[in-house]
């Protein structure tokens, strides 16, 4: 059963039965019949639909080499740009789907351990067996169609600097004991993306750095089903207030819970095991699986159609109110339009100058890549400033479904309507920019897009230190000077 | 009974029963009783109760001029900069109440008022009974310590630039009908803030201009209480979600609620009135009674106090996190802190500044007042995005309550706990930090400020306009160039 | 004598012998000779020679398909992609020339001309001598290399809403008399860069309306030689201060002078008029050559050049200070590194998605090019900054040339050097990095990239004006919201 | 003779002859001839000259204590908050004389000397003998008018963190012998700023650690007339082009040289050193005198006068182009307008606020002139910006003051004049806005303001470590978070 339904996707979470605590209570009967996940749950699921029924499944299946049967293409590991190019049509179909307000769509895993799976081969410097594991687990996903999310974020208590100012036993997540059956692992992350709503979780914590043991206890990579005894899954506070679509346009749909994800002494079978006890071959196997680069490609997928979205609402507000003539609106709307045409070019350009790695992998160019990555966290909030800078007051004054049935509706219908657009429509649309701005849905995107990939610094490093163009642009000033 | 007691303004809220509707509902119970209203009301009881009970009371009032009763600070008309000074304690004693929170508590509305009737010689050119009524309304409210709202926003679809657009019949509220007993109003207002958490509403929008008629029916100034027959209160969106103060530290206590007001045929009694007919004196007078100017010294008190308690949460985070040796935080605390000794220092030296108009009423510095209009709507936004770069992840990993009462709890501790703070005050102060930068109540408080005096072409005009040092400027560069 | 040697366009200029006024005085040697003027004469001198002498001919020139001579490639009519990528290769070769700091390289007015001619069937609407006298024109420039300057900025004095206030005759120029020979013209034009420094000028500005007159006379495109009887060319100040390239790396070699043109009573032959009396015809002309979009394909081989040169410099800073390791000079470099990336990546995209016109010309795309022309002047401004910030006081403290051959050199030697470089090494750097950010030179390149398609407000109106996608976008949202 | 006429300054520079290299040459001739020198020296000759008459002679002085001369006012010790308005209106006199534009005018090192004497007690601590020194260096300097200019920056190649990385000998300046009459020192200082335009120089570098000697030979503070044998300055680049006032209204008075000042083997005597040998007592003294806080009233001052002729600027441009009517226009004049009004109040409340130290020294208060240290360098760039975005092509189209005396000027007349101002006037105007924002001149005055305290770093941490409030800040937070 290579690509999964949507059917057998709702499924398999509900049978899986995982242990999730949310506002104090463990969740006992169905995931997707709980608030805070059926709408997300829901979008998924028709997400898996796409692969197999209406107009886009060859787009987004590609023939399985082992098993011959249609699986996913964003498990495609490309070897040409043809492919790459391939990949990008795919993970824009589902981009458009959610309109990019899925930050853990299945695919970006999928790309994730696509990229792990084609550097398995770096694995065996330390064990073959790794390599192996890693190989037969990408197969399995693949011909699962599992859906996956991940774990990497140690608890701020857990990290190394508070280690070392505390000089107490950190509580970073550890191997505290190995036996014949597999490693055996305590500890917890933070902000494990749809924990709830995946099947499994693949786990790359940077290590901390041993201190006297010959194997860093810190140091490993694996992934295990949800349902594991010993994982626990603790939800944040819970974004969705409501079902109604026309109420809570995204968070009724898109809303993507974060977990605080615990392993409390879990067995993780050796067949599940990537790498362990060596720090410097987990860094460097981030490195060489070009982890980054491959996920941005994706990544650069979802900004793109959420910047179009965010864009169209603008554009329809402007329209809405006829702001059309006003100068400052003028120039606002226009930088949006400059960063959506910038990174459509930068995606474009990325896989135009792609390169090939020394295992055959097409990588889309890293420093279009580091590019993309640096500028959105940047431009990000700042869209969505000038979506509360041409919303304003329309972005508070949000009638609800019900006053619309109700003995105010035509109150409601004169005062609260456009010169073109009756009051319920022009309530969604400013219902739709209130979620994407300024409610506990944007709020927490807002956060999401500017953490992406970590903090500003450490997303400018990435940029600058892989910067591969650094010699040639100062022998040009070089060259200049010697000629003076 | 000139000052009111908490008590007495909860149970005059609940006696009024004005037709308030919210999500679809009629509210049928105590106001003070709605989730929506209470903690609000609750708040503002306590505003009230420091006027005659606890250490602040003198500093609270003074005695009336007309009953000799103790009466409320914020409605003395100052006469010299000491009075001017004994206004700014008692609003910031409120102000540090609310920590800035509430953009229309009481005192907000008592200035406009005060500054209104300081200016009621001027409504004479009308009409010497218009003067005589603002007086005398101002009285009023002063010895019944009466709670305004006020209400001026017109519906977009009711503005000039779209009537001129559609030529349609404007939706804007004006006089239909004059009677013996009054004039007879229908038409709505946006955004009358704590329109139903207050007793009474000032009504002074714009006015369009009159095209053909003598009087000019969108030209007026009135009052009214809340509940005559024919006005109705349409709330927007309800963002209290609970009423845990651990979960919801602002919005439990602070949350304003926004209303549409409509007008429906409304008898407004001639004594009730100040201006009618005459476009061009309505706007004269919101000049001459220095409105601005005025409330911006209880709006300096209030975002003084509001920003002292974000620069201390964002500090409060800095300390737990132990990232104050970090250079990028302590350049953005450093932005924070710049910030609160500016407004402090603008406040200080429009007091220095006042002057004294021609009928005798002390005005803090225009220009300076100005300025801090003009500076706070850009330096708002920024202090709540370093607020989310330094709380980043722990804004979105948010426990709560229960999870502390939970099986789970245990796990939370060890998990979520700082160096030295446990997981539940640093859940706290987390919580306080993702409604002040990430929720509904944070996201509505960022166009608050951002639009609390228009957008920022308007607030920029009255800066501009309004400059007096404009010759002065330009005459030492003459002089500089003459020299030359 | 299709392609020009260096020599030959010194000799051309030098014979010429315009009309040409500086500080006050008429220059009467040869131009070439003058400080202002000679630097950048050889510098473009060089740049002619590279068409037929070294290892670039082939990439400067094709086949002219009139003569069957090797003519400059940048008047090629772009009939494919191949073509449009032909013309971005020689652009670039001549922007790696100049570094991007000549803002009027040849190749700017060969692209402009050539825009016009492609669109030449349009003038024949008016007149089909005009598109015949277009089309010999750019045959003309192109068989002997002529070197173009432009005209087209108002005296502020002569503008419509100046002219407007005053109800004055304007200074515009305009159309004075017409006859057998042609029309004759008087008035004055701003900023004619390189005006003294090119053979011919062509002539355009934004007609102002006509008032009564049936031929509007201030409507009107030609081209004529610099010499023509009645032209005059004031220069502005003089920014080359001296000619030792160690000194002046910059304004010794890439100061184009802005010049003042009057035109007093000039004769314009009829075959060099290619417009005249309708304002309407003017104005849409350029919209239909295309004139903006394919100008810019040349802009931004240039602002890549420059880009990548200014980012060689503070790399190279950052390298000799070792600054490498500090966070916020990672996160400033990296900025311009993405600038860089940016900017190459929308050129590269532009091509790709370049449209055919209906005359079967290709243009590089639109929308792309609108938003390149947005960001430039928005990022230069923030890269020089970032020099500044970087550079720091090494921009204040300049050694020169004579004092490493004054008795002073040791001290220099020792207390100016870098840890890896001498003082006179380190000395070249920096006051390349000062001419860049902080003297005449950077200071008028920084306003001319500031204004380079004019102010901001109408830069951004062309985008926002042009832009292709917006129905998409809003349709996008529209059938989201339909679905809720 | 107390306070110094401006000729008496003039001939004491004149008769002094120290050492001065420019240009490879050393200048042989009298400082006050030279036209790198000439313009500023007159400036400051008329400067002293306010002293003694004209209008202001009163305010400029005080009563010596010692002579019972008048003396001048910036060394006043404040003892009390009138004193410090006194110097407040003193050093507001001097700034509006050269607006702002000199950056060491006398004051400020009178200013900075005053404070080191007002904390000469703490000297003891290593010996009385400094103590005594600092007191009648400080009597010296005042009885006798002492020009004076200062030296802390040590060359980049004398750095701690370059001399780590090097493990070479550091050639930052050090003790390199004691005798009987003093110390010997050798070594040099970057950027001293009118190091020949002043009388004496007072020298106090940060001090490099000591790694094994008993006396850190990096650690002094000592003061030395310029022209003592073994003392050379070089200078940088002269930025003044010319004399006339027309064409270089800034340079051409206000341009302050920067020199490399070398000490090769210079005796300083016993009583002109003031600490030796404990770099901590070096780092305390700086801390105890208040330096910072002192000198901050006087930048201040500076800052204000220089805002307040910027903002001259930029309005009258906008008064001559009538420009006064673009929102665009009006939002950036009001930038400017609220950095004024801002700088004005901080001044104002800083005095208000204003602390008395253990030695009964009146202070302005710290958090204040340190958040005005903090903003400055951010707004004023800015400042700049708007200039050239509101200058635009007027910054480049400059007419010289000998083209209006050539056959020309007629034609510079009807073209370069605005509606209400003939095109000399125009010209003098935007020459004047071309200085300050985009010649040599306004390029150094832009990195002298960016770095005047530092780098950013520095001044936000002088700002985050030294801020008094940070705990009543916090426990406002605490005590909320409690009563939850």
């Amino acid at each position: 059963m290579p690509i999964k339904t949507g059917k057998q996707y709702v499924d398999n979470l509900d049978r899986a039965r995982p242990s999730v605590w949310i506002n104090g209570e463990k969740v006992n009967g169905k995931i997707s019949d709980h608030i805070a996940f059926k709408g997300l749950i829901s979008t998924q699921a028709a997400m898996y639909d796409m692969q197999w029924k209406g107009e886009y499944c060859e787009q987004m299946t590609y023939v399985s080499p082992t098993s011959g049967d249609p699986v996913g293409l964003s498990f495609l590991q490309p070897r040409s740009k043809e492919e790459l190019i391939r990949r990008r049509i795919m993970m824009s179909l589902w981009a458009e789907t959610h309109h990019g307000f899925l930050g853990r769509a299945p695919d970006y895993m999928n790309t994730a351990l696509m990229a792990f799976s084609s550097a398995s081969e770096f694995l065996s410097e330390q064990d073959p067996r790794y390599a192996e594991n890693m190989r037969n687990y990408y197969i399995y996903c693949r011909e699962n169609d599992i859906t996956l999310s991940h774990a990497f974020v140690q608890p701020h208590i857990g990290r190394f600097s508070t280690f070392m100012q505390t000089l107490e036993e950190p509580v970073a997540a550890r191997v505290i004991e190995k036996s014949e059956d597999g490693i055996v692992v305590s500890g917890a992350f933070l902000l494990a993306t749809q924990g709830v709503t995946a099947e499994e979780i693949l786990v790359f914590p940077p290590p901390l750095p041993s201190l006297s043991e010959e194997e860093n206890p810190y140091a490993f990579i694996f992934a295990v089903p949800n349902n594991l005894p010993g994982i626990k899954f603790i939800c944040r506070e819970n974004f969705v207030i409501g079902s109604s679509r026309y109420n809570y346009p995204l968070s009724s749909q898109f809303e993507e819970m974060d977990t605080l994800v615990i392993f409390d002494r879990v067995l993780i079978p050796h067949n599940r095991v990537f790498l362990y006890g060596d720090d410097h071959m987990v860094n460097q196997f981030l490195e060489e699986s070009c982890f980054h680069t491959q996920v941005t490609h994706q990544i650069l997928c979802r900004t793109i159609a959420k910047t179009e979205f965010l864009l169209g609402t603008i554009e329809y507000i402007v329209k809405v109110l006829r702001l059309n003539t006003y100068a400052h609106i003028i120039e606002k709307v226009s930088e949006v339009i400059a960063v959506l045409e910038t990174m459509k070019s930068l995606l474009l350009a990325a896989e135009d100058k792609a390169v090939t790695d020394s295992r055959g992998t097409v990588i889309p160019d890293p420093d279009i890549m580091f590019t993309a990555n640096f500028i959105y966290p940047r431009v990000y909030p700042r869209i969505i400033e000038i979506l509360q800078l041409i919303g304003a007051s329309g972005l508070i004054m949000l009638p609800s479904e019900k006053d619309f049935y109700a003995e105010i509706s035509e109150d409601i219908n004169k005062y609260l309507r456009a010169s073109d657009m009756d009051a319920k429509n022009k309530g969604a649309l400013f219902r739709l920019a209130w979620e994407m701005s300024a409610n506990s849905f944007g709020g927490r995107q807002a956060l999401y897009e500017r953490f992406f990939f970590g903090d500003a610094a450490r997303v400018a490093g990435r940029l600058y230190n892989g910067y591969s163009k650094r010699d040639r642009n100062i022998d040009k000033v070089k060259k200049f000077l010697s000629s003076t």
